[in-house]
């Protein structure tokens, strides 16, 4: 297996934008990608595309050529990647497996969702399709709903507060509001996020992350050919997705996903290193108590300690083990089918030390964890300088 | 590259099955492949699900890992391809792709549309989200309009009449009624198609192909490997996937698809042989114009031939390239994911020697073509008796 690298990033601030429609979004995220790598669309051999549920959520299908050839790229492979919440990881996933392998030596992975121009209601139904809709779901769950049986679990198990998930959107909001690409730029107190209304009991207004419009982009190349892009190349140094079933129903625990334990293990495997000699991470904080089931599953602290890790300030942009320095999902915003290529952008600018007043102090080995439903998908992506 | 062989293939009938879903009618398939291949889910290392639009259909998305587990495979990567009518196509492509390039040994495609519970107007329109919705489809266009453009178009520039479509609808139907899993069995005359009512004139009834519920699997592993499986590997020789605009209006020229002579002559280079080679195929007959132009841009007739050469009763079973033994589209169906994948099990069944009644004389190299939309994805795979 060949060496691989991103050479190029590019993102489109993430919000609400109702002037703005999905292809616009993309291309503007697919243009600034192909500057910061100094790439030409000639260069590019095949697009992978994660998107959830355009749509849905637009009317429009068939997207990657039609994103692709907006772009100026004709003729190559164009797909569409879809895996829940985890399409833009799973777009990623499968692009830097075929460079890896041979197949292409330059390939750019794009993922975008265009969410707000439907209303909240409607947004939780399409969103709810990536559970079991003949059973979870038409038992009127929601995703808030089934985080939160999750968060309650949690508590019971391992003795998790309301102070702990509290504990994670506080920081987030802290690391978003110095993002200047973030939907939700506002610090909050440990006392508004307790405070704030019940959305599905134990988990509040913030303890869920946006409803949000963006898109992202990167370009993966052989790290021998790398030398023609952009002049700060950065290595992917081990990826890998897994799978589990839909329906909370049929797993064992549901305090832990071992899809994420699946993939991380292969992932480190790949990469030849473990949880400690990670620096930094952006984990899937669709709500706060995934958060905490990420730092435990990815291995960064013991299982059922995640909320404590939280609240002794661990994964604070200063503490041992930086998570979610981009603001997450919870602040930064979560349109779907982007989140798991930004989250490979964000890991991409702290190595290359260009993260402004989020840049951390220690940023040579970073990762990404990208989750599909209720954990039913999972890539897990260990990013290295070169 | 590794060599690749097809070493199981599954399908469900084609048809309207109200009392089946989604995921029900892909595990049959998937477990008729696992039968056939003589394989366990815990030898298959990726599953690679071809669906256009099982969210609009059925509601529920996150449809790969919602199958997989279902067929006793946990934890593998496990993710939704979507390029329109090519889905299944190209999952299939990714698939072998990276069986080629040494990612995986074995691994599962599979194709599934569920279509019947809608109303036809509302399948109309999901079908329409695959052209370009904010242009050729907000002016009224459906895909029976696009492609009644179209081969109004072939008529006007080369002579082709509609007693030429006609051919192909009469050939395919013949073909179906020998298909014990077609949706339509039902042999037409050349009066009952050229009398039929309009649908987008000039295509009447019998130019359209049938909206349809089915499924269909096929697993691919590494040459070397095969002899772990059925005793009849069938070899990929060449295979291509490409694209072009979605919207009509931006094309040079719409009685030819760039993307299927790209896709051609890739996978022709990468077989080392020509459409001369080509013993038979099966080709996108979504309607009977896009069966002409495929005979056409796949080599098999010169430019503008393709009505004559239909006429001439050259893509009959008995005639010089048979073309849709099966029934093709028009009468096998058009489970839109599934049919990628259906046109493999239908190829490497001719192979095999087992199409029963259908069974070609010729019979060691046949091709599959499968379209996107009007022409803006198109992937050609080349099998061969390994």
């Amino acid at each position: 297996m060949r060496q691989v690298a991103v050479v190029g990033t590019g993102k489109t601030a993430f919000g609400a934008f109702p002037d703005r429609d999905l292809r616009s979004l993309a291309v503007e995220a697919g243009r600034k990608c192909l500057e910061n790598g100094q790439a030409r669309p000639d260069q590019i051999q095949a697009f992978y595309l994660g998107n959830f549920a355009g749509p849905s959520f637009t009317g429009q299908n068939h997207l990657a050529p039609y994103i692709s050839t907006a772009l100026g790229m004709k003729g190559i492979p164009a797909t569409r990647f879809e895996a829940a919440c985890a399409s833009g990881g799973s777009a990623f996933f499968h692009a830097v497996s075929a460079v890896m392998a041979g197949l292409y030596d330059t390939v750019m992975v794009l993922g975008v969702e265009k969410m707000t121009s439907q209303s909240t209601a409607r947004v939780t139904e399409i969103l709810a399709s990536a559970g079991e809709v003949s059973g979870e779901i038409a038992a009127g769950s929601t995703f808030p709903s089934l985080f939160g049986m999750i968060a309650r679990r949690h508590m019971f198990e391992f003795g998790t507060t309301r102070e702990n998930l509290a504990a994670v959107a506080v920081k987030n909001h802290e690391n978003g509001a110095l993002n200047p690409d973030a939907h939700m730029r506002k610090v909050i107190t440990l006392e508004q996020a307790l405070n704030a209304r019940m959305i599905a009991e134990p988990l509040g207004l913030y303890d869920c992350s946006l409803i949000s419009d963006g898109a992202a982009a990167v370009i993966v190349t052989a790290m021998e050919r790398a030398g023609e892009f952009n002049r700060k190349p950065v290595r992917v140094l081990g990826i890998a997705q897994a799978s589990d079933y839909l329906a909370l129903d049929q797993k064992d625990d549901i305090t832990t996903f071992p899809a994420v334990r699946a993939a991380a293990r292969k992932a480190y495997e790949l990469a030849g290193l473990g949880p400690r000699e990670v620096e930094f991470a952006e984990v899937h904080d669709c709500f706060t108590i995934a958060e905490v089931i990420a730092t435990e599953d990815l291995g960064f602290c013991e299982r059922g300690e995640g909320g404590r890790f939280a609240s002794a300030g661990c994964t604070r942009r200063g503490g041992e083990k930086p998570v979610n320095a981009s603001g997450g999902l919870k602040s930064k915003g979560h349109p779907v089918g982007a989140t798991g290529v930004a989250q490979i952008c964000d890991v991409v600018q702290q190595i290359r030390c260009e993260a402004g007043e989020r840049q951390l102090t220690r940023h040579s080995i970073g990762l990404a964890q990208n989750l599909g439903g209720s954990g039913a998908t999972c890539v897990v992506s260990i990013l290295g300088a070169s």
